[in-house]
């Protein structure tokens, strides 16, 4: 594997390679995902800007220093005023082609940056940078699997506590104390544990519902370890189901199972999202509210798409959730969700927990 | 104080007057706290249209039940494609001159829903909508109040767990416990916990660097309560200081204190952060190395600036932080933040831990 201090110079100059492909002699990063990617720094603020010499990042005084400790090789500039401070820079280095990230920078930024830069040419970039982070590299791959084990191991510890009376936020406390206590840097996202009537809302908030006899418990959970997301869903179920329930179960899971046994490189993720749609007889499919997945790494959410109005093509290292369900509003829901690597021909599971229905009497 | 469904039409019918002066027919928010304040709508995505007579909440299938169960005389519209549901939304309702947030929408997101609106004309609003949430309703300010109860007392209890060895992460932990207990939604930001050297980093991540003798330990901190967010960082000493570190506390105090002492309604927000700053001798101001403050609300970081660029103007029922520090690179730092409601003629303390140097032995 490579050393911390060859990986962010390796991945700036595989993507140099492309600036001539864009008709550009720089670009100018906004999205602190893309910057940490290329540079190593983990502030929440700042501008990368990659030259096919240079890569210069631009700070204000509250990261000057932390910038100059995470990165390597990289020139930093403390700026005032952030516009001041990249029209200076792009000045200094007489720049004159300069691509931007069309979806991370907003339209007010772009209006003053225009107005600043006048003669200069600022090309958007849009489905050109889209998959940039999409292709995890070894030491990408290596968090992403620790991020993993240790989300799936809370997620196991977590279901043994759940009797009659724990609340959804009580499990949810217990999800997060268990990650952090592993090593967890943060959680990836606010966890969902949603039980009974509130796992029939896919993004639910944990509330202090109680747990009881014929609840399903969808708990929805990933945390973050060196930067890096996992991203998993189990449902569980507490005491007896109906037959209705015991039916959706087996068929979301062979909608994941499907899904999962399709992936393999050079697959188009529309095809993914159909493949795993198909399962539902049309008496359910619309009660399958949302996607089929989504890339995962420094973001919980990233590119590809795996949905029914996606371009994205699959390709080997990519790293994306397949996560079908199905809600019945006012009643309950099921969700089940894991994260895979993407190889030639198949798909390697990060996320450890097994998805058979586990019932706690 | 006003019911529950009684706050957003208040906000909605308020704001609805601004219309006419912003020369549009509609405004579409896609900043998801300008959608909460407006709808109510909690999820993490969504477009909100709002015309002088109906409040539009467009959501994506995973959203569909849970906009329905939060909000109140809105309209809830599922859409499969975010862009293709407000072309078809606006196009519905025939509106002409749509305003929206120049400040949230990507240049993307723009270039296609121009693209898609044509004739229609789309008006950017940067600086009308700045302070839109900035002056804070009695509901807004009994959450915040609990939320700065919350995160002060998580502060006070944290102090008390100060003993030599503990670590930065133990001592974040501690404190994210702390809140939960007491009823925080989550925390308002990763907390900073940043001892020794570490201290002279402004956003540090707490690491496992263990708290000894001569350190100072800041702690900056804030919960969400009810979705809104509270601000509070303390600089406490462990054993023994120099001379120069208790100068510099001292100092930092004075900046704090004028610069509190100094807010009313009317002022410049400007007026403010040069206030804090005129205090520190010329040896010290570039140590100072960010602006004075921020607006609070349901963003830990919004509008106004309490920087020496702002334009912004104070006013009653405001709610901002002031929280100036001073950071030795290599060394350690001091910060000392207060989160104050803007009044008539002075301003009340929403945070509630004392800033007298605490000195743990």
């Amino acid at each position: 594997m490579q050393q911390n201090d060859e990986i962010f110079p390796a991945r700036l100059s595989l993507f140099r390679r492309k600036l001539s492909d864009y008709k550009v002699d720089s670009i100018i990063f906004f999205n602190m995902s893309n910057i940490r990617y290329f540079s190593g720094f983990t502030g929440s603020d700042g501008v990368l800007l990659v030259t096919p010499g240079k890569a210069i990042l631009l700070v204000d005084g509250r990261y000057t220093a932390q910038a100059a400790l995470e990165t390597i090789n990289v020139q930093i500039i403390e700026y005032k005023d952030k516009i001041m401070g990249i029209i200076q820079t792009i000045d200094d280095y007489r720049l004159k082609y300069i691509g931007f990230e069309a979806a991370s920078i907003t339209v007010e930024m772009h209006s003053k940056l225009t107005k600043g830069l006048q003669a200069k040419k600022f090309v958007p970039l849009a489905d050109e940078l889209k998959l940039i982070r999409a292709r995890k590299d070894e030491q990408e791959l290596a968090l992403m699997k620790k991020a993993a084990d240790i989300s799936s191991a809370a997620i196991l510890s977590c279901i043994g506590e759940i009797k009659p009376g724990i609340t959804e936020k009580d499990l949810a406390l217990q999800l997060e104390l268990n990650a952090r206590a592993s090593g967890a840097d943060q959680l990836a996202f606010e966890p969902i544990v949603a039980a009974g009537e509130n796992s029939a809302l896919p993004h639910a908030r944990p509330t202090n519902r109680k747990i009881k006899n014929g609840d399903f418990v969808v708990i929805d959970f990933g945390v973050k370890y060196g930067g890096y997301c996992s991203d998993e869903t189990c449902t569980i179920a507490f005491g007896k189901l109906t037959e209705k329930q015991k039916d959706v179960y087996q068929r979301v899971t062979d909608a994941h199972d499907r899904a999962l046994a399709s992936i393999k490189s050079n697959i188009a993720a529309g095809d993914i999202d159909h493949c795993a749609r198909s399962v539902f007889t049309e008496k359910y499919s619309r009660y399958f509210a949302h996607s089929t997945g989504h890339g995962v790494g420094l973001e919980v959410h990233e590119a590809p798409r795996l949905a029914s109005d996606s371009k994205d093509i699959l390709e080997e290292k990519m790293v994306v959730t397949v996560e079908p369900g199905l809600y019945f509003p006012g009643l309950w829901g099921v969700r089940i969700e894991d994260t895979v690597l993407v190889q030639e021909n198949s798909c390697e599971k990060l996320t450890k927990m097994d998805k058979q229905l586990i019932t706690i009497k």
